[in-house]
């Protein structure tokens, strides 16, 4: 039951020159599914990551770090889903070297060329031989016209693809944007997110692309949460094939900005979308904090907020019992908040005033935004001129549902 | 549903020396039902108290610490249930004084001597003229047994009371403790919880008592956690009337560790029981952190894992789902974390060793111990010598229901 998630048309979704992606079954997790996506990049591509900065990394992710450090040119990126490969130890590392290992064999690379991912249950062995007999398969069917397929093939509890695909005009040069993302639960990235491959068809040199993957991923994936639990997995790729005409090979190239925001807009929606399919999600929340002392302080209250179960459940029932909002704010960890300045409006409804109830507040107005698919809660701290913007879903029956059964 | 939550039969609750209750019925907002409490002591008792860090306290919590500090002998104390008078304001605070001002007035008190508390509904004005019509009803039936009535007068969405009462001998000398609490959700108490009055008949002079109410609180409410929300009300009092024979007069009194121990082995009990009857909570699970470098990371650590929704839902659908410890330990945030040294074990079972999954692990164990309705989650970081314990419960479809349904 996912929020207002709009699916492009698959003839909306366009191609990206130098990216051809085959999609296979390894039979992991469920017989016949589609669980293994491959990604090839024509040579000239650049690639750039961000990855979970969970302490249990697992194994693919270590494995993507270091070939990605390693300085050779990655040329293929293998996705399996049914299995994190996290918490497996030493031969989860020796499984995910084998899956790049195994796609870099097919296509004469260098195992460094490729980076391997997975997701799925944490804590069981990757079945890696139903994976190595999968890939002949999968990049049989290499295609540039695979995105669309692709966008299913690395759901996992997903409920529906997350696809974000535009050509624009930079300076004269057309260029594309098409990326996919997956993820419904154990989702509050911190550095990145479950998994989302971007691509362009720009060229964008390597150390540029490495400064860009941070910031976009800093202003879209890593301020979304569905239930605040950072993965295992999170991984968040940017490819450029450079294929098309624009080509930033300096960071003082004055059409960069524009392609940052391009970018950071793709990455936005795709990480908005992940919320809007949030396990068990029936509305959409935009948490703004404003006027706070620093950043950091404005995502503490739009966290504190974003993650109270007592939120989530107010905004299923379509129930304005706003105190939880104000109780979060408080126990958010700002030592020296005056309640006493803090405002907070329900879309255009004025609840609270200087810390206590707006006296021209009436239940019938909070009732009607409460009541709306997307809702916009805004709060305002009075203590400086910073904003920070979360984004989230409530917490319903179904979210215990999906994960009470997950495996079974 | 709560989890094996003993409630001592009535004639079990010990009535202690110098406190009488009184109960009434103010109609706040269900009419008939027992919403108000009201304590009061002899003179020559000792009271002391800590309260919510959530930065929005409320008003009766305000005028609490404020009648505290004033430093005149505390003599009665006023609860109501239906209403937090939270996120009220000026007009908040009025109305908290108003009930502690009416419970001296009716006693031929000072206003300073009245600890007011309240439990409820946030940002809703507290209907005063209610309370003030049912105390003199509450004053008329004091008496030193309404220990087990008051136990149920002050409950919200709690399905059972919170009773403990024991008889103990310190040095020769008999000492009575009986103490109540109340809360089932917005429950993660930061220096405090909900509500809970614990009393004793020895009597403690006034410093000790107030370090005794802080050490006492951290090592047992302070340990708890149903969702995470730090509420706006929440308090925990300890009353020594002194009527006994023992008398703690000094903190060098050898006596003194024997009768804190008796108290926190109260408090801790009290405070369990709001976990046992969690919202919605169907399991009681006891996480112990092991061999951390630090108090404060072991308390970060088994924060993480007793608020991760995923966790507590498979902990719900009895499904050894455990990668979701791992991945909740991994991103408790401690940095420099070496997940290779990270054991985990569920009762008696070694699930993951050195970081991965013990070889020797098998689901059936698992499955068997998360079919318990009590399990202990053992955690060890081989970092340091220090431990901490953290008390939580499952989350199941029941905590939606409630709290989607908790106004209506």
């Amino acid at each position: 039951m996912a929020v207002n998630l709009q699916i492009p048309a698959r003839e909306n979704v366009h191609s990206v020159k130098g990216v051809r992606i085959g999609i296979g079954s390894a039979g992991i997790k469920t017989p016949g599914k589609k669980d293994l996506t491959i990604f090839v990049l024509e040579p000239g591509s650049t690639v750039a990551g961000v990855f979970t900065r969970n302490r249990f990394k697992a194994a693919p992710v270590q494995v993507c770090e270091k070939h990605l450090a390693a300085g050779q040119p990655i040329r293929a990126l293998i996705v399996n889903t049914g299995n994190a490969n996290a918490g497996t130890g030493a031969q989860g590392l020796d499984r995910a070297r084998n899956m790049a290992a195994c796609v870099a064999q097919a296509l004469s690379l260098d195992e460094q060329s490729v980076l391997p991912f997975s997701t799925g249950v944490i804590l069981e062995p990757l079945p890696i031989e139903k994976i190595e007999k999968a890939v002949p398969q999968a990049l049989e069917n290499l295609s540039e016209s695979n995105w669309f397929d692709a966008a299913y093939s690395i759901m996992t509890t997903d409920t529906l693809p997350k696809i974000h695909s535009r050509k624009t005009e930079i300076a004269g040069h057309s260029v594309t944007l098409t990326g996919i993302s997956k993820g419904a639960g154990m989702i509050r990235p911190n550095m990145a997110t479950m998994l989302s491959y971007l691509a362009t068809d720009a060229f964008i040199a390597q150390p540029i692309l490495n400064k860009l993957a941070k910031s976009v991923a800093d202003r879209s994936f890593n301020r979304i949460t569905v239930d605040g639990d950072t993965s295992t997995n999170d991984s968040f790729i940017i490819m450029a094939t450079g294929q098309g005409g624009l080509r930033i090979e300096s960071e003082d190239d004055p059409r960069l900005p524009e392609l940052e925001a391009a970018l950071e807009a793709a990455a936005l929606d795709l990480a908005t979308k992940i919320v809007r399919d949030g396990e068990g999600a029936t509305k959409f929340m935009t948490i703004q904090v404003e006027k706070a002392a620093s950043a950091q302080e404005a995502l503490k209250v739009a966290y504190a907020v974003a993650h109270s179960p007592l939120v989530k459940t107010a905004f299923f029932a379509s129930d304005p019992n706003l105190g939880r909002i104000l109780c979060a704010i408080g126990y958010a960890g700002i030592e020296d908040l005056d309640v006493s300045k803090v405002n907070l409006w329900l879309g255009d409804v004025w609840v609270a005033r200087n810390g206590g109830r707006n006296p021209e507040y009436k239940e019938e107005d909070g009732q009607r935004v409460m009541k709306e698919a997307e809702i916009l809660v805004r709060i305002e701290l009075n203590r400086g001129n910073d904003s920070e913007t979360v984004y989230t879903c409530d917490f319903s029956h179904d979210y215990v549902s999906i994960n009470a059964d997950y495996r079974s």
